[in-house]
């Protein structure tokens, strides 16, 4: 059994900087045609300069592979009309990060209020800017994807042009969410079509697979898996691909992230297999995205079949998901 | 300010066997005046012989300390009215684990099906032994706990003279359960008074607060903490203290454990007194366990007195809970 990707997109992927930077672009740039940059950096992507530096930086890591970075601007309140305006063409949306929630994110905003945010929505939404969210709040780890819900529903219904993504979701409350505003859409990672808590806690501890949004309940995975594998219109494939150094990830006081890119492909494949929809796989990786962004990728199509195909123990020095343990799908070639 | 603890008991302890038996032991028998020590050792402790031979193996590694390890045997479908009645004066309790639901648990029983093990509980209850349960169904790991809980009800109706302990007791479904039944009893453990699943993986990942059961949600600590804090005569404190090596809590694939039982007794003084109800520690650490079980423990005082006090990075190789961090109770003398 095979099929053919063209085209497909990773909406939400970490790249990192400087020396990560180098050694894991290369696995997304094999297998994508293009992906949204997250530009939580230390410091975060706020300027222009930087903006340029980095896409500079990630075009070199890239090399000769046919792979467009659709960069990011990391949401800042003091961000006005004429710089969206100028910066406009160099982006393909701003991520908002409320402070302190995942990894790099202290830069964030400080509660997400309408009022005081508001102009930068209503020039984003002038402009045509898509604003992607980290949505959640300072609660209990479980439910604070839901309780940002309202958050959500309230820009909205605010912004009604502005298109918004809910990155990540985790929850069945995000993905009801999306039916009730036109202008909310979704990415869902692969790890969490995957697993829920119980894969991170429920037997012995596994670090590799802890993660931002925490990995929830076995109703909410069920509900994200209703959502992908309908191909819904309105979720897009982002895997939030997060290196981290193994010896990071295998200390106590790991940080959240789990590393798919080089793995995602295959691993889809198998889901949605074994979930009888493979023909929907083409609209969750890349046609999706295409209608949501308005974006026209690199022709690229990778070849997958149905073939074992052992993961690697580490992506140099990086743990990938899946590492060691057989996947029922491999990328044959890309073309 | 200070208070004296009179023979403080620990109803829930795990002190292994062999080198970790003799690191941890001391620790356990210089601030308590007894304990109710877990046979969940490879192979567990299912006979006379097993018994006694981890009775001696245990007043070995606590020397001349006074001290009572209250003896428990594993629960198997096996034991007749005969071997319970024969080893009745050698135990103080049985302890019963599910199948697989945490650390050397795999000989425990498939299935808590009360026809089949009917005969078992009916000599326990007629010999006046107590059945001790690790209460968790194989379910969504959040859930485990809750849905247990129909057993626990199941027992208490069928078996009215057994006495039932629900042990290390982690959500409000548990402790409204005994408000249910007059044979249901609890221990709570310290951990699960402090921690949230936020605190194992709110923010970043602290494998040394990882356990079985896991740590619950806020409303769940605080009806644990109503219950503690009340002196609730049914609620006894069992700290569940299970060591592991440091380097096998780090890394990937740790186990289940909290080990707290050379802080417990500081950490719950500073509890109680934030929580103004110091008065009731003594029901808690002591009074209710030796009206649940019947026992006199040896005559010991604890002095604790409010002072900063640095907590060990670790004991033996065993990184204890808040490992580094102050507390603000130490215990000042041991009569």
């Amino acid at each position: 059994m095979r099929v053919v990707l063209k085209n497909p997109l990773d909406m939400h992927l970490h790249l990192r900087d400087n020396e990560m930077l180098q050694k894991v672009a290369p696995f997304s740039a094999r297998f994508f045609s293009g992906a949204l940059i997250m530009p939580n950096l230390v410091p975060p992507v706020t300027t222009k300069e930087r903006l340029l530096g980095y896409k500079a930086r990630i075009a070199d890591a890239i090399g000769a592979e046919s792979f467009e970075p659709y960069m990011t601007l990391f949401f800042k309140e003091s961000y006005d009309y004429d710089f969206l305006s100028d910066i406009k063409n160099e982006i393909l949306a701003v991520k908002l990060y409320p402070a302190g929630v995942t990894t790099n994110s202290e830069a964030g905003v400080k509660g997400v209020d309408i009022r005081r945010l508001g102009p930068v929505f209503e020039a984003m939404s002038d402009l045509g800017i898509p604003l992607c969210v980290h949505g959640e709040s300072e609660g209990f780890v479980m439910d604070r994807e839901a309780e940002f819900i309202p958050v959500y529903e309230k820009l909205a219904k605010s912004f009604p042009k502005l298109k918004i993504v809910m990155e990540h979701i985790t929850t069945k409350e995000a993905v009801e969410a999306l039916e009730r505003y036109e202008n909310l859409y979704a990415t869902i990672t692969l790890h969490h079509l995957y697993i829920t808590l119980d894969d991170l806690a429920g037997g012995l501890l596994r670090p590799h697979l802890f993660c931002k949004p925490i990995a929830k309940r076995p109703e909410d995975r069920m509900a994200l898996r209703r959502a992908a594998f309908s191909a819904h219109p309105k979720v897009m494939f982002g895997s939030d691909s997060a290196p981290h150094p193994r010896e990071k990830k295998e200390a106590p006081g790991c940080a959240a992230g789990v590393y798919t890119a080089p793995v995602a492909l295959p691993a889809l494949a198998q889901l949605f297999e074994e979930a009888g929809v493979l023909d929907n796989l083409q609209k969750f990786v890349s046609d999706n995205a295409k209608v949501v962004y308005g974006v026209n990728p690199p022709k690229k199509e990778v070849v997958l079949i149905k073939e074992p195909y052992r993961v690697e123990r580490e992506y140099c020095g990086v743990v990938p998901m899946f590492a060691g343990e057989s996947l029922k799908w491999r990328v044959a070639d890309v073309i």
